[in-house]
């Protein structure tokens, strides 16, 4: 065994609701000792950068409960049971922001929060937008906005934009300007 | 109001842990219906880019018991109650890897994942190590590493780098490099 791998040696379920899956378990340490880890399982989410025919990044302007806030996002949501990421990112730009694509291609995946969460995102790249309809959720607001890079940029400075999917495709869409 | 605002109606404490506070919320959406919102309390953390004198950058090596994986990630850890980010990334850059620094800047912060969580990463830059010692929790066993940025790119292809914090870190040094 690793010597930094931990050993589950039990596990009890806290919450199971509609996003949020809360389990704490029991673990052996590599030094023989216990410890408990609070897991937060997740299904799971994709996130699109589309860029339109000006260049331009679509984001949307939603309230986040948990941050009592509104911010800027990439278009993204939750994988569906059973759905694979490339189907729930064409389905979650279209849903989001009214726009079909003819390509996407995954450009990443990676876990937003280790210490406590399995979710993993996984983000996909479009510039090929066609027409769609929007279609959100009961449940969900939101507004859609297409900005250059330059002002993109400023929204990460000013915190309008402030989530990690979103710094991630700006930064993105730098290094593929800074390659041009 | 913004039509996009959500109203708290209630709040149930699900479960308080070490490090998740987990909260089912009943709001009141912007047309007037009724919602609930699962949200997973954080204290916050910091992360730490610190490149050395050979222009390598510092990761640990780490099991993830979320994922059961090990990954690389840059220097992190969470607030303690009533400490300010700068102190934190001092201390968990000390504790973490054995340095210590000269001078260090903060130069971004963002959400985990705001859908469910109001964790905010907080990033710092630092290029002036010193010598300082290592000193672990308890149950924390970690390997540290400094890697090339060729190498840690090819590490975020290969997902030996998985998570966001980390990505994000690697991008930043990628468009340092780019100006230069």
């Amino acid at each position: 065994m690793d010597r930094l791998t931990e050993k589950k040696k039990g596990s009890t379920e806290i919450f199971k609701g509609k996003i949020v899956h809360l389990l704490v378990d029991k673990v052996g340490l590599p030094n023989g000792n216990e410890a408990t880890r609070e897991v937060v399982r997740h299904p799971g989410a994709v996130a699109i950068i589309a860029v339109n025919e000006q260049g331009e990044m679509l984001l949307v302007r939603q309230y986040r409960y948990p941050l009592d806030k509104i911010i800027y996002e990439i278009p993204a949501g939750k994988l569906e049971p059973g759905e694979h990421p490339n189907d729930s990112a064409i389905r979650e730009l279209e849903e989001e922001t009214g726009h079909r694509c003819r390509r996407m291609e995954q450009v990443a995946s990676f876990y937003s929060s280790p210490g406590f969460s399995d979710e993993l995102l996984n983000i996909y790249f479009t510039d090929t937008l066609t027409d769609g309809s929007q279609h959100l959720d009961d449940d969900e607001f939101l507004e859609v906005y297409a900005v250059g890079l330059d002002e993109a940029v400023q929204m990460v400075r000013d915190h309008r934009i402030a989530d990690a999917k979103t710094v991630y495709a700006v930064q993105y869409l730098q290094l593929k300007a800074a390659k041009k």
